[in-house]
């Protein structure tokens, strides 16, 4: 691949800089047209020494179940695309510290805090794209696309556990709550082989969607696939960082974890609504 | 330092395995004895070829702090150790990628979740402990020890922002909730320099502290510092992969974003006691 190419991006924020989690998601709307005109970013000088060369999803995602078992979630998922571009480009590939990667497992050290899959993608997509805001975007994509769609759907060859997992919506991009999520729906409990089943698929979907999302975005055909996260931006009116509290930052689902009080729901709402007429 | 050496660690869960919150937390309670035997482990099977030598815990900060307008939080923290690693020992350390460590800004990609700080220190403890239950278990301690104390308290010799942050108990290792409950306490809005500052010295201390506890590590000194976090226990009694309803898992401060309904109150409450009571 041509890598002095100037890269076409069809997302105007993007290249424009946009600020703010409503600057950012508007602009990803799908089948909304950006509001800044398309401009091409040449990312020469930003981009990294390692190299992209485009994969096979499914590879990726047979990979990343089979490596499961040697570091779990997080190493499944960087070690599966790192191993087929060693296999492709040789170094620097190959002396990665790959088994750096275990560190993530169970939401980093069990300490259940962002799913490891999420984490090992995010480093992926951070060793390849040094661009701030390419980098996050690729990143928010492939985490909303987590939070709001049924997994896991990978079909193992092989089966580990000879169990076809019924799926569950996270909600959320963290370890715990995705876990429980889907032990509340399907009754398993966490410790099951059940569930290691499902987390050990839910790696291959991960592996797998995020070299779809590399090979998009490094053949110029990125188009971001998720929608506005209008519960996050509700919430982030008055909250993020443009708003008039001012008071957090993110671009996780709020609701899963907070509930509205009902002095919030009845002054705050009045407010918002308030503010939207304006 | 001798590599062949063989390491001598006065927790006997860590050695004996001991599976499980409780387990491991009782284990590391501070002046308690471990309930098995102190253990020898011979972690040459497991090390990794990236070797360590003790560094100096205010350089690491002071470096830290510098390096995070280059990269952020998850960057500072890494690129400090691992840099000042390189000038002790050369490579491999020389040509790790660190430019990947970006990704963690703002609880990776600004999304909020994992504070950049405890992922690039996570991350650095996963380069150099390929042991699994050490690695978590010294993790564990670090995350413990950012959760329940006031920060930040470094101070630079050339502040990039003139302001002496307040300091506040982030009760979580979420970079929305540690920042957010600064932000509570402090009135300072998310976007502004005196938040940045905060995170910017707040980078600095977890680089030095990670720094202690990789030196006691490696030196044969470690001891957990953090009690038993007796909130987590509480829960897990139940709900961990041990209890009785066994759907969820983690270390994290629970209580932090999740309150007990009335009815957990009363319905659940009486069935811990009665179940402590067995």
């Amino acid at each position: 691949m041509d890598r002095r190419k100037v890269i076409k991006i069809a997302v105007g924020a993007l290249a424009a800089g946009g600020a703010g989690v409503a600057t950012l998601t508007n602009a990803f709307k799908t089948g909304v047209p950006p509001t800044a005109p398309a401009k091409k970013i040449d990312l020469d000088k930003t981009e990294t020494n390692w190299t992209y060369s485009p994969l096979d999803p499914l590879s990726a995602s047979e990979l990343a179940y089979e490596n499961y078992k040697v570091g779990s979630c997080m190493y499944g998922v960087s070690s599966s695309i790192i191993a087929l571009l060693a296999e492709k480009i040789g170094e620097p590939y190959k002396s990665f510290p790959i088994h750096m990667m275990k560190y993530g497992h169970g939401g980093i050290g069990g300490t259940g805090t962002i799913c490891g899959t999420l984490n090992g993608a995010a480093a992926v997509i951070g060793l390849l794209v040094d661009n701030k805001k390419v980098r996050d975007a690729l990143t928010l994509d492939l985490f909303q696309w987590y939070e709001n769609n049924a997994f896991p759907v990978f079909k193992p060859k092989n089966p580990v556990f000879d169990f076809i997992p019924p799926t569950s919506v996270s909600e959320s991009v963290l370890c715990h709550a995705s876990t429980t999520k889907w032990g509340k729906k399907t009754g398993y409990r966490i410790d099951s082989n059940q569930r290691k089943e499902r987390c050990r698929r839910l790696t291959a979907d991960v592996a797998a969607h995020t070299v779809e999302i590399l090979n998009a975005y490094f053949e110029n055909t990125f188009v971001p696939t998720q929608h506005d996260n209008e519960k996050v931006n509700d919430c982030m009116v008055c909250h993020g960082s443009q708003g008039k509290m001012g008071n957090t930052t993110g671009k996780m689902n709020c609701n899963t974890c907070h509930e509205k009080s009902l002095g919030h729901k009845i002054f705050g709402d009045i407010h918002y609504k308030m503010m939207k007429k304006r």
